[in-house]
């Protein structure tokens, strides 16, 4: 996605080989605007496949989710919470997801009155990179009898595998700018972007 | 707001005389169709005061601040962190912040980069209980030296005192549903809501 390729190149910073930076737009400053036009995207590219819900995980995933629902006439989202809160009085599913960013283990947990075996979900989350993340939700919506549509994500590091694993288990993986490379001081972009 | 008062009686779940569960539509599965009508909600009662951005904390203010960013005509959205990434290798702000339902203290931490004194914000968050959580962002934006506009809450519970605390600091405080006692398994809303 042209848009977003072009912000990544104005306002992304390389941090190291592995780190792209993009908190003034994506994830602790956000543009609502470049978030809607990439709800629509995923929009697109996610139709016809009978979505109902949208699942994500907090925090930095919900502004693009939230777009994303609108854009799909507005869907029910749920996220992933990382903490039991105290007004959780009921049972969850839950995950175990390892944080690249944060370097540390945690559980994923969505209420079990969220999910059900009638939903059709799709996946959205700012970065796609091992994956982790991702199939903590996959396999939380499979507890749930649910079944996952597809995984959209804003930037995807490719050199990290988590597409390549997602799409090993069937699932369609849409991101709107593939990163195959952060090596020598350079953000490479795949070419070819795929709806 | 009649919208989310009704909503509340509908959905709401009083767990104690304290809380007030509204995970169904606000905090764990998100309609965001009632977020963007709450968003135009704050874009009226704000309009005016020169607001250039909008202030919130992750992770359940995130969908409510992008809602009044974009009904405010896409205001960029800062959401505080509780946690500091491995992206974050520069400065920031930060308060002590003590969570009412997940009962522990945490530091909100800003990266200077996205807060500055020219700016005029506009503090956004699901619930308003003890003030806790708006009172460090007003702490964080003075460190700045920037503005703070006011805070807009979706759900307010005036008797934990937190909209009276800010009110003495001169702020605007618009809650779009004023619960005055959840004692006695009822809900009590303040009778006249005001912008």
């Amino acid at each position: 996605m042209k848009l977003l390729e072009d912000r990544i190149k104005k306002d992304g910073r390389l941090i190291n080989s592995d780190i792209l930076k993009v908190d003034s737009f994506l994830n602790h400053q956000i543009d609502v605007g470049l978030m809607d036009a990439m709800g629509e995207e995923f929009a697109r590219c996610f139709s016809g496949l009978g979505v109902n819900k949208i699942v994500t995980i907090e925090s930095s995933g919900i502004p693009l989710a939230c777009a994303a629902a609108r854009a799909m006439g507005g869907l029910p989202v749920v996220f992933a919470k990382k903490a039991v809160p105290n007004t959780m009085t009921e049972e969850f599913y839950s995950a175990t997801v390892r944080s690249f960013t944060k370097n540390k283990v945690y559980e994923a947990i969505v209420s079990k009155r969220f999910l059900s075996e009638d939903d059709v979900c799709l996946i959205i989350d700012d970065f796609l990179a091992s994956g982790e993340a991702a199939e903590g939700l996959v396999k939380i919506i499979e507890q749930a009898g649910a079944r996952c549509a597809g995984v959209g994500a804003a930037i995807e590091k490719e050199f990290q595998g988590g597409s390549a694993k997602l799409r090993e288990r069937g699932l369609k993986v849409v991101s709107l700018a593939v990163i195959t490379s952060l090596a020598d001081d350079r953000i490479q972009f795949k070419s070819t972007y795929e709806c």
